[in-house]
């Protein structure tokens, strides 16, 4: 059925990364796909809308094994979590021209498999981006949702810290945590990021980790009694200043270890006995484990989205060809909020 | 009243101690005391009985600000846990003749004010040796069970592993682990350790560390699945290799680090970034916190060890004077089992 033959631009993984991954770790290419579903299948064949970039995909240019993700497969796309329109169903959950989101591919077109990975469908309210999907009503939405609420057992008047506070999911801890009533400080790295997370996002302070000489002296000065939660999003030295400024029965979320990924030899860690001293309650968390929340999430976030308590703030590049350039921005800051590719428009 | 005042030989802390402490570090020294009750005071006067040796006390010669334990005040007598004999009373609680626990003076006799440090009175039990109240019956004995069964949450089948497995919390942690059907696994410094864990404590495998040129691979050994549970008690290199063979969803009880009591700075740990990928939950914990299980505990416990099925092994050493001598061989690993000084027979 030669109608049904396309075009499918892609990103293509060349091979592992090592250091800082470069757009030229990726290929742009063409290449051809069959948009039909085999007689059987409960393939789903997709229309790719937004592409979501995340720093957890550095990980997966790496040739692990064992590991919390999946490597990716050099000569193939790159995969990611994303919106995409559905064109044709052998799923039963799914109809054409449902909006969804999930894990698809670095291209134009994708064909997912919705039991092998996840793909949730959209119930989508126009006076909401279709982008957000990708952030705050998608997979970092969850992340900072679980990891705020679930993993750090905020209460009201707690001290909250937050690296990376400007990202993804940053912007959306901070905002949750003042809903709560907590004092909230957030770092970030460059002076337009702390201005906004101050006055867009409402933190009560936020300071640029790069100009600061002594981390612990910078936390010390927002928190002269310290900090009762840590969402930890960089890892590192950041973290390990912030053991020093634990108070007791603290809690930390981890939640990433962006300033960690890049590296060959990641920084030691040598506060840890505060851990012991402080009772610190420590927990990694991968937001697959929590995606039974989501319902119970998207009830609470979407009235605050469109009461305007919650704000997002998106960067979003156009074209398919850029996100290679998106996706390696991130690790040098270069976006500033969630990072989104636009691959095409509904 | 000059019949009250008797000569109280002390070990006295000289100075802050860096590095490995040293036995001229400290001093043995005669002085006097007045063994009586002012008028109102609600001081208890004690004959100390046993002194007991342990890990964190490192800590406590160090020049400390702002820490989880107080640090010893050069030219006085070091404190530490203890059992001891009420010569005299001015806290209704205490009568003379009782025997009691809690925080002592390396001397003779000590003057303590229960309501501002602790002691618990000893149910004296003759089946069970006094000096236990230094150890599984005392402090170390909370500390393996809040350890242990609180902050771990420990099930039936599941893997764990014990550093430091001999000593006075290790090998009842293994103990305890066993009891609930675990598969347990312990380290230790020497070949008659490793030979006590199995034979003795019914630890289903040890090793000696100090033989491993790769700790990752001894652990990968002994848990070709992973380790559910780790309880540590070493901290540094030890702790590392553990993340690395961490299972999903596993946990770790912070006990406390003797690798790192002696260095100027700690060992860098590296592997953090497996607590997100196998979502491990950490805890560091006190054991003050948690006195208010001990009488919980001690139900627990005695029929356990009259019954025959929970053994403890002390090192005791004899005579004040060697309690320094006893102290610093705690961080070479000299003592085998709990390490008790005995001050003075009952």
């Amino acid at each position: 059925m030669a109608e049904e033959m396309m075009n499918n631009k892609q990103i293509i993984l060349k091979h592992y990364v090592e250091g800082y991954p470069k757009e030229s770790d990726m290929e742009f290419k063409n290449n051809n796909i069959k948009l039909n579903v085999p007689e059987g299948s409960n393939v789903v064949v997709l229309m790719n809308l937004y592409l979501s970039c995340d720093p957890y995909m550095r990980n997966r240019m790496k040739n692990l094994e064992d590991s919390y993700v999946e490597s990716f497969t050099p000569g193939y796309p790159i995969t990611g979590c994303g919106v995409a329109k559905v064109l044709k169903s052998g799923d039963s959950n799914f109809q054409e021209g449902d909006l969804v989101w999930g894990m698809i591919g670095w291209e134009e077109y994708s064909i997912v498999t919705p039991t092998q990975s996840f793909l949730f469908k959209i119930d989508h309210d126009k006076n909401v981006p279709l982008s957000y999907y990708t952030g705050i009503l998608g997979m970092p939405g969850i992340t900072a949702y679980v990891g705020f609420y679930e993993v750090c057992s905020p209460k009201k008047g707690e001290t909250v810290f937050v690296s990376a506070a400007s990202g993804a999911v940053g912007q959306l801890v901070g905002q949750f945590a003042k809903m709560l009533g907590c004092y909230v400080v957030g770092s970030a790295g460059t002076k337009q990021k702390v201005d906004m997370l101050k006055s867009k996002f409402g933190f009560d302070e936020a300071f640029n980790y790069k100009e600061e000489q002594d981390l612990d002296a910078a936390l010390k000065r927002y928190f002269s009694d310290g900090i009762d939660i840590y969402f930890d999003n960089v890892g590192g030295k950041m973290f390990d200043a912030v053991l020093l400024n634990m108070k007791l029965h603290g809690r930390i979320a981890m939640c990433g270890m962006i300033s960690q990924y890049n590296l060959k030899k990641t920084e030691g860690v040598h506060n840890l006995l505060c851990l012991i001293a402080k009772r610190i309650c420590m927990k990694g968390f991968i937001v697959s484990d929590h995606f039974h929340l989501y319902p119970k999430y998207l009830e609470m976030i979407i009235p605050q989205i469109k009461g305007g308590n919650i704000v997002y703030v998106e960067d979003i590049v156009e074209g398919l060809k850029n996100a290679p350039k998106a996706l390696v921005g991130l690790f040098y800051g270069l976006n500033v909020g969630k990072q989104v590719v636009l691959v095409s428009r509904e």
